[in-house]
């Protein structure tokens, strides 16, 4: 190109005319047919090469993909041979003992295999109890060597909760939100073993874990640990209400595959043609118990595919007899957002012709109805009943039996629903150091009476049982970092001190003092048990166990480490706080956002959804699901949803 | 670039030395600076520009895919309100009748929806019995409009059967293999129905139908038919074995699913710390039954998945102690291919350490272990015993019940398998033009003595009762069309009259002629019952029947059509003839290939392994399953197989 470019370049040289660079318009008046050629190349013949050249390279790059994706491929099929492997006789016959005389798994069959597994061995032993947010997030802060890493959890994988209503009704795939516990202790060389734990020996420290056999039978064994991570989880609450054996539940993949099932089974009964008119309307009306984000986001999803995919391929009489009802017990739907948001998400289900039942209560559930009152304004209660096909139970949480048992074992563990910790995710009245529970199976601790006496202690410098208020100032302080919760309440000191010292005599007396710090814990709210909490509170301890891994060794020797080798949580980190990042909630084809403040907050259309779904998205455990859920969710735009029912 | 490449070009020349377009090689041992910035220009400046340009443009077109899927989701979410559907009454109330008296189906709910839907429900009502290869051949062949189309099935899916092996072990994910019915149905306008066929009544047209409810409870109704085609498949035999329900079987999604969670519950329980050592030997035993082609294929994906997964996930202890054992009856693993492939299977396992069973009868299966007998060089009998912890029992077929049903209807239908059918797939003694049956649940009638005394009728120019060479060549072209399985045994005519014209004198008698008839009867063999023949007696039938639906209309009025308005199906078509395209099986990173003839038959690694999938990926029943067949094994390439057991 360059040397025939020259050489008409040396061509027009020679012409008589003076030559000089040109704008197009000078050229564009010329008619030589020389020009009309350079004005042919010009805008034909080079443009055309550049799109050659553009679509050239992007075929070059889809084979070159295609080609890579290929070669790995091709390296992953291999033949193994294993001639001889390690292992320590002891884990293949543990030795028995404990409470109950059973078998203690003090070696793992594989602790021996090679000498970094050994290595790993000889730590310190942390049990995780639990397979959702919390335990993987103490799992993923962990460094490789800090510690003989177990995983206890029943199921093998961990679940994505927060997209279970998508997977129940297929806008993704269940096997796209799990990813196998092997893979994630394989990181720290760790063990997983399938089983729920049932009690703990604290004293001997043990976990007596029950494992169901394919046959069906339980194997009881202890697992020792030196120190134990709890984060079970909580149960579903009845709240007393008879029948919720008729009701779904959405916490497991279980839950998902059933859900998924029924919704498919209620479609293709409620289209044969022996189906009544009112049977097919009650295999058509799906009602959730529940107006908190699963509640909502279940409904949501419900009515999408109904809507999507129903009336394309159903005859279009199931799409009109279907009907969606939500049962709420307060004023609102998401009532923990935001009044805005709340109102936002009932119009939109208002114009989706969802059925919003505000302020009722559930009184029981029969097999094919769901019956609920409603006080009347003069204050009397009316009975209603919805005939029902479907029913998801989504409301409140109560105790796991075993962090029930945790507490059954300890003194001062009063609270009805969790565990309660201290700012550092230890148990509260469990040996020091060894046992914490975090997620929705823990609270931390509110009641700032406990520390009362101690902080009188330290505070009170002049020893004369009364803290002025430069004593005060101290004890504020203290107060704040011992319960990061207590914070907001602590922010005007001068004023609280003037408020709480009713005699006026410029000291806070142990009575002042105490009427302070009750109204202050009965201030404190809890926080919420959600997946954002456990996964702050499992990161927290994961990285503070960490840090305690590598304290241990570098103060050796000194007075930071107790008799028994280890080192107090306080001396390497600062007590838990929690950074609420913000509430979502997919409502259908749109979502809303509560980030704490109502100018931050926000709901709206298709663009919502899309934020919604790449917050998920980044949220994912691994690489893996985040590209299989994206594939799912391009799925699902090009070819709708899967109707199979399996 | 022009105007400055010009003007330089105009320098050059205005040069003393003359100046002509020169080669690389020149220009390189110039020194002048100007050449010097030409030679940066061209070897530095312009291959940059182009790269970038590449990459520019790959980076292009991948952004303007990503903007298209995302322009093309956004389309896809749209509220949707239906106001008024036209239904018929009697669709929703349908009067009794048949000999049970029970509802029968004449109108469906969605007849009247529109226009079409209205047009299209007054065409013959053509009901396809199944969901399996033949069917969805059948049902992919129509046009729209040649029928009211009906598919019956109680899954409400197609199932891509060859790789549920594949399913089983989690190297495709179950859901890449289904599409649901109601999308296949939706192009010709159909009907799906959620059912099992349980009886047929032929005299009054009638399919009686029982379909379960999602409360357990079953409905029995009639669906009416102008044509039916009966395409249910065939069960498993169980050979008079007992113990087979301790077996799983392959054909089913459920069986999937069991058979993965099964393989990946035996893993946990074996790596648990109180399973004995002889127990977790019997876990980690995998035993088939069966060397076809399912049972080979899943004992080679059960290698894999231990081979690639287990070593690295679990101890390596259990990758040692595992095992795999391959049953077969026969002399030979995959006895139906060419010798040569079936040593280079038995070659290929016993290097991965398969163990294979060759000439073993199973005579009981209990719930742990799998009982067998061998004969010994001098005849005796010895019994073996493995302990399993899964066994697959994948060999024979046997009769599906409503096919038995209709065979008990029928004279003349005496086989123990199938039903029998004419080489139009034709049931032979059901009213004509009304019941066909396909794949595993029919045969195709070899008797060609039914046929003899109609033929020697046709053919018998002279009416001496005896046939000469020409009528013999005559009846022999009339043999073949309609015994299209006797084609290879009718070829050298002269000879085969000679050899039964036992007394010689030129003509064959009907002694001659039923012992002819008769000995090449029990030469031909019935065609396999494969996926492969299934799939192309269903687009045969397809084809025909679409054929039929314009012929009634192109012929009405004519002799060819009889008084109920039905044309006969070999006006409209020739009798099906079966084309062997070869039969593949995976057999753990390499496949073996069978074309036929040895020459084209060949085995061998990854490059095989991709051949096999390529086959397999382009027979997938839609883009939507063949796109998501391609994730799972890019999938499995970069993160291998999901381990969670559910």
């Amino acid at each position: 190109m360059f040397t025939r470019n020259s050489y008409r370049a040396v061509a027009r040289a020679a012409r008589p005319v003076a030559y000089k660079p040109s704008s197009i318009t000078t050229r564009l008046q010329s008619t030589a047919p020389k020009e009309n050629e350079q004005l042919w190349k010009r805008f034909v013949v080079k443009p055309a090469k550049y799109t050659a050249f553009g679509c050239g390279s992007i075929v070059f790059g889809i084979s070159a993909f295609i080609v890579i994706i290929f070669a790995h491929d091709a390296m992953t099929y291999k033949g193994s041979h294993i001639d001889r492997v390690n292992v320590n006789p002891l884990s293949l016959a543990p030795q028995t003992g404990g409470k109950k005389n059973l078998p203690i798994t003090n070696v793992f069959m594989d602790d021996e295999e090679d000498p970094e597994a050994k290595a790993i061995s000889q730590k310190p032993h942390l049990v995780i109890i639990g397979n959702g947010w919390g335990g993987i997030g103490v799992l993923k802060e962990l460094e490789h060597g800090d510690y003989k890493v177990t995983v206890i959890s029943p199921a093998n994988h961990t679940l994505f909760t927060p997209l279970l209503p998508s997977a129940a009704v297929g806008t993704v795939e269940i096997r796209s939100l799990v990813e196998p516990l092997r893979k994630l202790v394989a990181r720290v060389r760790g063990h997983y073993i399938s089983g729920a734990a049932a009690d703990i020996d604290m004293s001997n420290r043990l976990i007596e874990v029950h494992s169901k056999r394919p046959d069906g039978s339980v194997d009881q064994f202890y697992v020792p640990y030196d120190k134990v991570v709890i984060a079970v989880g909580a149960n579903t609450a009845s709240h007393g209400v008879p029948g919720l054996e008729h009701c779904y539940q959405l916490k497991t993949v279980g839950d998902v595959l059933r859900i998924r099932r029924s919704i498919m089974q209620n479609l293709e009964a409620a289209a044969l043609p022996t189906t009544s008119v009112e049977e097919r309307k009650r295999l058509l009306s799906f009602v959730i118990c529940g107006g908190g984000p699963t509640g909502i986001e279940m409904a949501a999803e419900i009515f999408d595919v109904l809507n999507e995919e129903v009336g394309k391929y159903f005859p279009k009489l199931l799409r009109k007899e279907i009907s969606v009802h939500v049962i709420q017990s307060r004023d609102h739907i998401l009532n923990t957002y935001s009044e805005k948001i709340s109102e936002y998400a009932e119009k939109k289900f208002a114009k989706d012709e969802i059925n919003v039942v505000l302020n009722a209560r559930v009184s029981r559930v029969e097999k094919d109805k769901m019956i609920y009152t409603l006080k009347t304004e003069k204050g009397d209660k009316t009975e209603h009943v919805i005939p029902a096909g479907f029913m998801l139970w989504s409301t409140g949480l109560g105790m796991n039996p075993f962090a029930k048992r945790v507490c059954e074992q300890l003194p001062n563990q009063f609270h009805s629903k969790a565990i309660i910790v201290d700012s550092h995710m230890r148990v509260k009245g469990a040996p020091s150091g060894t046992v914490y529970a975090i997620g929705d199976n823990a609270t931390v601790d509110n009641n700032l009476l406990d520390a009362l006496l101690d902080l009188v202690d330290d505070c009170d410098k002049d020893h004369d049982g009364k803290v002025d208020f430069e004593e005060f100032e101290l004890m504020s302080q203290k107060l704040r970092q011992r319960f990061p919760l207590a914070k907001s309440h602590l922010q005007k000191i001068r004023k609280i001190f003037q408020h709480y010292d009713k005699d006026q005599d410029n000291v806070l007396d142990l009575n002042e003092l105490a009427s302070l710090f009750s109204e202050i814990s009965s201030k404190i709210v809890s926080l919420p048990a959600t997946a954002q909490v456990a996964s702050q509170e499992g990161k927290y301890l994961g990285k503070k166990l960490s840090k305690l891994a590598s304290a241990r060794e570098r103060l050796a020797g000194t007075d930071l480490v107790n008799q028994a080798g280890d080192v107090d949580d306080e001396v390497v980190s600062v007590p838990f706080s929690y950074r609420h990042l913000g509430s979502l909630a997919y409502i259908g084809n749109s979502a809303v956002f509560d980030f704490g403040s109502p100018e931050l907050s926000f709901a709206g259309g298709l663009i919502s959804l899309y934020l919604w779904r790449s917050i998920y998205w980044s949220e994912q455990v691994s690489n893996r699901t985040r590209a299989l859920v994206m594939v799912d969710w391009i799925k699902r735009g090009i070819w709708g949803r899967d109707l199979s029912k399996f």
